[in-house]
């Protein structure tokens, strides 16, 4: 898969797979919705601020960092799979500029958020490195 | 989602998603198939067995063996979204009653396996706890 092909597969991927390290160095892994624009990808946490959903990946990442995002594609014809993933660096986009255009990004690929806008903070992952098979 | 719906969606899904933590403590993640028994659930190493893409996988869970397999499913009704997670040890099934078993579970979920046996080793996950949404 060349790096074109890559891209458009990640870009218009409706879920991705998020997996974050915790503080104990356990895996840990949900799925959540994203758009990306040049080398950074946004993530909006569906839950409230204060939920524990929401907490559990931002405790994580203000610990470490390193995630890594995961889309791929499943077939019952195994030639037909692919994946893309991409490892970098997670923040907060707390910038209220960033994460406005952010919101922007995410309620163009997802109508759901332009209803009923995500209550918490934006996650922002600067790529590190893309990996894609085949 | 009541236990026996997570046991029955996990099991039928026909793709999973693992991460797994580098001696680093970097997250590394994978699109898997996998098959569950008890509270156990054997995954087939597809690539060959000195493969980079075997070996990390194998690497990692001998650094660290927490690790966590994902389903999900997307559908743009968000009413309907949902996912199961378990959290688990990994090892390597190098007992090889333990492996034909699992083998066997396998190629009774994914005929595939039938006609092209997983060159690898099974990975064994050995389930510490289940979590669900919603």
């Amino acid at each position: 898969m060349d790096a074109g092909t890559a891209r458009r597969r990640l870009s218009s991927a409706r879920v991705g797979h998020l997996a974050t390290v915790t503080a104990t160095n356990r895996a840990h892994l949900v799925p959540c919705c994203f758009a990306i624009e040049g080398e950074t990808i946004y993530s909006a946490i569906d839950a409230k601020p204060k939920s524990t959903l929401a907490l559990r990946r931002l405790q994580n990442i203000r610990s470490n960092p390193a995630v890594s995002l995961l889309v791929d594609h499943y077939d019952e014809n195994w030639d037909s799979l692919w994946w893309v993933r991409v490892d970098g660096i997670a923040r907060t986009a707390d910038d209220a500029v960033e994460r406005g255009r952010a919101m922007g990004l995410l309620a163009a690929k997802y109508e759901q958020y332009v209803a009923m806008p995500p209550p918490g903070p934006v996650l922002a992952i600067d790529i590190g490195c893309w990996r894609m098979w085949p």
